[in-house]
């Protein structure tokens, strides 16, 4: 019998009849009244108001302090105090902000600290990101990159920044984000977490666990829109004081005086750069309703519970064909589950044209998300049954299951 | 009598009927199709393709390569080769990109050039996202910022980076992009032009001006939506060397190859950063659609032919209450003409109090920008005989238009 549902709001969500999504952290679904709302932006704000919009739109709060606004609604997602989140950007370019203004603290306070300490379970953009930027800072920057166990013991007095993400993007293990920004601050290293696969489907406490920077994503578990803007964070006793190579004029203390010379906004709102693309922030604004009266608390055991349920499903309809690649301890992982499987593309495929859809990442993974606001344990029995029923009749041994797709 | 009109096509654009809109210098208006698209993409592509939708959306296009597919759009508006232009980020973040990857350039083949060349007509993002980029970088780089009628002779052999809007925000001003990038080149220095007021508002040749590296606006005279996407471009020449400071997995050779290090693509795809935001993409592709068959040329034409109307008439109405601001000669001028008044930051509230919307900058200017495809001469005539009117009944001179609002 499946267990109470206490989170459960899938009425909130347009989803289509019979499918089982399972794949809220690569792209959430759409909320249910997020196209009306973007439609009476375009026609009602843009098309009417026009220029006016800037200050008039949003129902009167004006479209130039979306980014402040969704900000402090994301932060009060992720244990983030008023005013130290800005949304706006991609995660990438948020990293760049964030690192760039962590390595400019230290070039102030230990010119000594060349290293960027990250894993090779962050997503590659992370890593990218990170790259670049020290190639271009010069100075000796580098990145250095260890296996994720490995993280704790290689934070040693050379480590300027550790840039980390909390949950593995390939297998949902978890890092504990605030032993590990404690064993930083222990070396005088600052800590970066991109909250990705965090925000939204876990409780996260930026502020109990000291963090310095942090970054994530609006279109996965916050279900803003293919692409929705990303989110940074800064902390408060830092914010005052930091200054990303990425400037513009909306972080600027009067962007509208014109002014010939940067001088920063005060706090988190210096992270702002460019103009905000309302269209897109608007569908997420929309889109974060959806959490209003939710407790984090309680997404997170139902979550666990439904991976939990699933595991055992699968573990006992398919056993010896697949490998858990996620830890098993539940607590020791983010909102998804992950296995291993050499035809692993072709299992996905097969998957996905029965109407369950996770994803697929090389080599051999298929991934499978659980976000209880809109999955059902019956959608979580359903899924395995139909996993099993693939496995069992090879079903996805059929060619057309093996041809690669360019984004699985 | 007006003139014939050879490029109105006002029926594509939903306007609010008695508007007059003289500010697409500003915020471009929306084009009447761009509703459905948008609402296409939302409810049929996220909310029923869902994470299909990077292959399968944009009408089985894939949202994955949109920003590719704008960049080859508006290069055939500036004179771009096929894959010289991608869209995404935001102007600001483009000049990043763009001027890091030219400093990289510099600091390989003349590490003695240190200065990034400017003036004060450019708008003050791109100053201050150049003020913090040489901040962060370092090696002495520098932001120079002279006059505009004082760039030619201030390029000199310590310039890297010549960096300049090619129409003035303000007054309208135009540079020569032709002459000042070749006097650039001969002075060893690269040339970074910001097309923000010049893209789709008159014909644009960076292939025949030799321009190094140029960003622009989605939301001007392109009529992209609020923050609409930006875009930049890289020389072909240069662009299989170029590596900005600024980088992440959409310009990665393989982004889905999720490869630990950084592989830049080829070309001018590697100015690609994060995940792009697919529905103001979808907003500006559809916004697009209005040039088809359309001759800037024309444009051009009709634009000066227009604001030259306007000039006359104010000035015939207007004499001693006016200045001027820009250039005479409507060559040596954008899409766009502004007068100083001591009050007119109040002018330009009467004006948008009776259905004239141009828009005012610090501290006196009011500024009117002529985009024929929605702009009639019987317009432009109306708005000059309101601006007389306001003025000589002193309808500005009412408590409520002397508030400051936002942003005007």
């Amino acid at each position: 019998m499946p267990s109470a549902d206490p989170v459960l709001r899938k009425e909130l969500f347009d989803l289509p009849e019979g499918l089982i999504y399972l794949n809220g952290n690569s792209l959430g679904p759409l909320p249910r009244h997020v196209p009306e709302r973007l439609r009476r932006v375009v026609c009602d704000e843009w098309g009417k108001l026009l220029i006016r919009g800037w200050n008039l739109g949003c129902d009167g709060q004006g479209w130039v302090d979306l980014p402040a606004r969704l900000g402090a609604r994301i932060g009060r997602l992720i244990g983030a105090p008023e005013g130290a989140v800005v949304a706006g950007d991609s995660t990438t370019v948020n990293v760049v902000k964030a690192l760039s203004a962590a390595l400019e603290l230290q070039r102030a306070d230990s010119p000594g600290k060349l290293t960027v300490l990250s894993d090779s379970g962050n997503f590659p953009t992370d890593l990218y990101a990170a790259q670049e930027l020290c190639r271009a800072l010069g100075r000796g920057l580098r990145l250095k990159v260890v296996a994720p166990e490995e993280v704790a013991d290689a934070i040693d007095d050379g480590v300027a920044a550790l840039m980390l993400t909390e949950v593995d993007y390939r297998t949902g293990r978890r890092h504990d984000m605030a032993a590990l920004t404690a064993r930083a601050h222990q070396a005088g290293a600052l800590a970066i977490w991109d909250l990705a696969h965090s925000a939204g489907a876990m409780p996260v406490d930026l502020a109990g666990a000291d963090v310095d920077f942090a970054v994530g994503c609006g279109y996965k578990y916050l279900n803003g829109g293919p692409g929705a803007p990303a989110f940074i964070y800064a902390a408060p006793r830092l914010a005052d004081r930091i200054a990303p190579a990425v400037a513009g004029w909306m972080g600027h203390a009067a962007p509208f005086a014109f002014e010939p010379a940067y001088r920063p906004a005060p706090g988190a709102d210096r992270l702002r750069v460019g103009t905000p693309p309302i269209l897109s922030m608007v569908a997420l604004d929309a889109a974060l309703d959806v959490w209003e009266g939710v407790d984090l608390a309680a997404v997170r055991a139902r979550s666990l519970e439904l991976s939990e349920r699933f595991v055992a499903r699968v573990e006992a309809a398919c056993a010896g064909e697949l490998e858990l690649a996620s830890p098993r301890d539940p607590n020791a992982r983010g909102a998804q589950v992950s296995f291993r499987h050499p035809e692993g593309y072709a299992v996905m495929q097969a998957l996905i044209a029965q109407g369950v859809i996770g994803d697929f990442r090389a080599p051999d993974l298929i991934r499978f998300g659980f976000a209880p606001l809109y999955l059902s344990a019956e959608e979580v029995d359903a899924a395995a049954a139909i996993l099993a029923r693939t496995l069992e009749a090879r079903l996805w041994d059929d060619p057309r299951h093996r041809v690669r797709a360019k984004v699985t």
